[in-house]
C-alpha cells in the first residue's frame, strides 16, 4: 500500500518527498486522494513540537480536501468518488458518551490527524468514515480546506453562544479571525474586529466587521465597557484580559480558541459582577463541521487564500512562519 | 422618621446602637420591620472595607426578614403586614435592558443593601418593592435570612447550569457550601463535597453529599479526572485550579461565587480540550430568589444556623470572623 508524502524527519526539519507504506485499510476507514490541504498555524506548532506531543517522522496537514478512493468493509455514509474533507481529528471511539451524544470531538480517545497519525501533505490520507465530511457541491473545494480546522474552530463558538442579536468581538484578524468575522457577519451579528495592525483595518471591514478597534488601544477598549455578548479570542498571546473582561456585557462570554501556553489570569470580581464566562473549545464534531460547510456554501463564505504547489511546502511553511500569510495558505497536491 | 440601628462608625470598629433619622419613604420603596437578619461573610468584608467600597458610618446586614410596615405610593406587589426578605441588593433602575429582561441583579445601577444604603441590623430597613421578596408561608422565617444572599448565590448556578443528571462538586463546606450541597442534592444531582476539614466529612454527607473529598488531596482529585459537569467554588482563596479544571467533564464548568481577590490563573489547553467554561455570578434576580425560596420550602431546605440576639452583634461578628459559625449566624432583632 505505497503512497507519497511530504515528511519532516525531525522537529523543524525540512520536508522531503518520500514513498511510504501502510497497512491494509481498516474496516471503518476510508482512504482519500488529496487534492488540496491547508497550512494551519497548528501545523507549525506540531512541526516545531511546541506542544510536546509531536512524533517524528511526521506527515502534517489537517485541512485536507479530496476524493474517496476506497472504503472499509464497515464504513458508512461515504462512498468512493465522493469529495470529502478531513480536519483536526480523523477518528474517535464512537461508543463513549460524548461520541454517542454527537460530541465526537470531545471523545477521550479522539485521534488528531497529525499526532500519532499521518496527515494530508501526502498523495492520500485515511480517516474514520464519520470524520470524512462530505463537501456541499456548491462549495469551492480548492479553498475549502481552511474551513475544516480554522473555520469550524471559530464557527462553533458562534453557533453555541451567539445569535443574530449578539454583539460579537473578534480578537486577532488572521487565519482564524478573518473567518470569524465573515461567519459572525453572515450570522447577522454586530461585529467588532480587534487587530494590532492598522494595515488590516480596511480589510477587516471588507470581511464584514462594522467596527474596528486597535487591540492595544486601551482607551478605545475602555470605551467599549459592557458591550460584548461574545468575544472570540483567536490569538495565542497574553492580552489585556482585564480590559477585555470589562468589555463584556452582562452575561457576556470571552471564548478562547487559541492554545495560549501560559495560564490566563482572570480577575473574578468583574467576571462575577456581570455574571460572565471565560471558555475555550477545540474545533467541532462531524455534524458541526457539516453544518458549518452548509452555512459557508449558502452564504458564500470562503477563506482568503494563497495557493502553493505542495512541492513548495518548505517555502509555504516559511511564508506562514514569517506571518506573511493573507490569510490562509493552501497547498495543491502535485505528486 | 426615627429608627434604631447597630452602627459601625469606622472600618472594623465595634457596633453601637444608635437612633437614626431618615427621609420620608420613597414612592417605590417599602419599609420593613426587621425580625431576623443573617450575618454573611460579605458583611465582614464590608465592615473591614476589604473591597474598598465601604462607607462609614455603616449599617450592615443583607439577609433580612421582616414584615412590611409601609409601602410607597407607587409600590407594587407587596402589602403592609406581608412577610418579606431582602438580600444583597435592594434596588435597581427597572428600565435598563437587564432589568426589563428579568436580570435586575445585573443592572448597571443595582443598589447593594449595605453599600451606599443602610441594611438590616436595624429596627427597620427599606427596599424597592421589587426587591422585597415575599416569603412562602411554609418557610421557617427565623432561618430564612441566609437563603436571601448565601442561598441564592449557590442556587442560581445550579438553576442555570445543572440538571438532575449532573455531577456537581461543591468546593468549601461553609455558609454557602452547605446550602449548595443541600440544594444540589434536592435538585437530584450526584453531589461531591470538597472540604479541607476532615471534621466536616460526616456532616457534608448529612447535608446530602454522596461523596466527600479532601480539598488538598491531590491524588483524590486526580482520580476524579473528567468527572464534574459543574463545580461550584464557594471559597475565596487560591486553589489547585489545574487539578479542578482537570476534574471537569467534557463541556464542564467551574463556577465561582466567592470574590477571590487575586486573579485566578486558568490554563487554556485543558479548558479547550474539554470545551469547558470558567464563570462567576452574583446572587440573583427577584424572580430567581422567589423561585429559590419556593424550592427551599417544598424541599424543606434550611441553612444550619446559630442565633444571637441582635444586641450581641459584636460577639456574633467575632464568632463568624474566627471561623466558628456552623454554618450560618442569624441575629434576632431585640430593639
Amino acid at each position: 500500500m505505497e503512497y507519497q508524502a511530504w515528511v519532516a524527519d525531525q522537529a523543524g526539519g525540512a520536508f522531503s518527498k518520500q514513498t511510504l507504506d501502510r497497512e491494509p485499510l481498516g474496516a471503518e476507514e476510508v482512504e482519500i486522494a488529496v487534492e488540496h490541504c491547508g497550512v494551519c498555524h497548528s501545523d507549525l506548532s506540531m512541526w516545531k513540537n511546541d506542544w510536546g506531543m509531536s512524533g517524528f517522522p511526521a506527515v502534517l496537514g489537517h485541512e485536507a480536501v479530496g476524493r474517496v478512493t476506497a472504503v472499509g468493509d464497515h464504513a458508512k455514509g461515504v462512498s468512493v468518488g465522493q469529495r470529502v474533507g478531513v480536519g483536526w481529528n480523523c477518528q474517535s471511539c464512537m461508543h463513549c458518551r460524548p461520541c454517542l451524544s454527537g460530541e465526537q470531538h470531545l471523545c477521550n480517545d479522539v485521534q488528531p490527524t497529525i499526532a500519532g497519525h499521518f496527515g494530508g501533505f501526502a498523495s492520500s490520507l485515511r480517516a474514520h468514515w464519520a470524520w470524512a465530511i462530505p463537501l456541499p457541491d456548491d462549495l469551492n473545494a480548492a479553498d475549502a480546506g481552511p474551513l475544516l480546522c480554522g473555520g469550524i474552530t471559530v464557527f462553533n463558538p458562534l453557533h453555541m453562544f451567539a445569535s443574530p442579536i449578539s454583539r460579537v468581538g473578534v480578537i486577532g484578524i488572521g487565519g482564524l479571525g478573518h473567518l470569524a468575522v465573515k461567519f459572525a457577519s453572515s450570522y447577522g451579528c454586530d461585529v467588532t474586529a480587534f487587530t494590532s495592525r492598522e494595515s488590516k483595518f480596511a480589510e477587516a471591514r471588507q470581511f464584514g466587521a462594522q467596527h474596528v478597534v486597535a487591540t492595544r488601544d486601551k482607551d478605545a477598549i475602555a470605551a467599549l465597557e459592557k458591550s460584548f455578548d461574545l468575544l472570540i479570542v483567536t490569538v495565542n498571546v497574553q492580552l489585556d484580559w482585564d480590559g477585555l473582561i470589562a468589555s463584556l456585557a452582562p452575561q457576556g462570554r470571552m471564548h478562547l480558541v487559541g492554545a495560549v501556553l501560559e495560564p490566563v489570569p482572570i480577575s473574578i470580581f468583574p467576571l462575577l459582577s456581570r455574571q460572565g464566562s471565560v471558555s475555550a473549545s477545540p474545533t467541532g464534531s462531524p455534524v458541526d463541521i457539516a453544518n458549518m460547510l452548509d452555512f459557508a456554501a449558502r452564504h458564500d463564505i470562503a477563506p482568503q487564500t494563497e495557493h502553493f504547489p505542495m512541492s513548495q511546502i518548505n517555502d509555504a511553511f516559511a511564508h506562514v512562519e514569517e506571518g506573511k500569510a493573507r490569510y490562509r495558505v493552501v497547498l495543491d497536491a502535485d505528486f
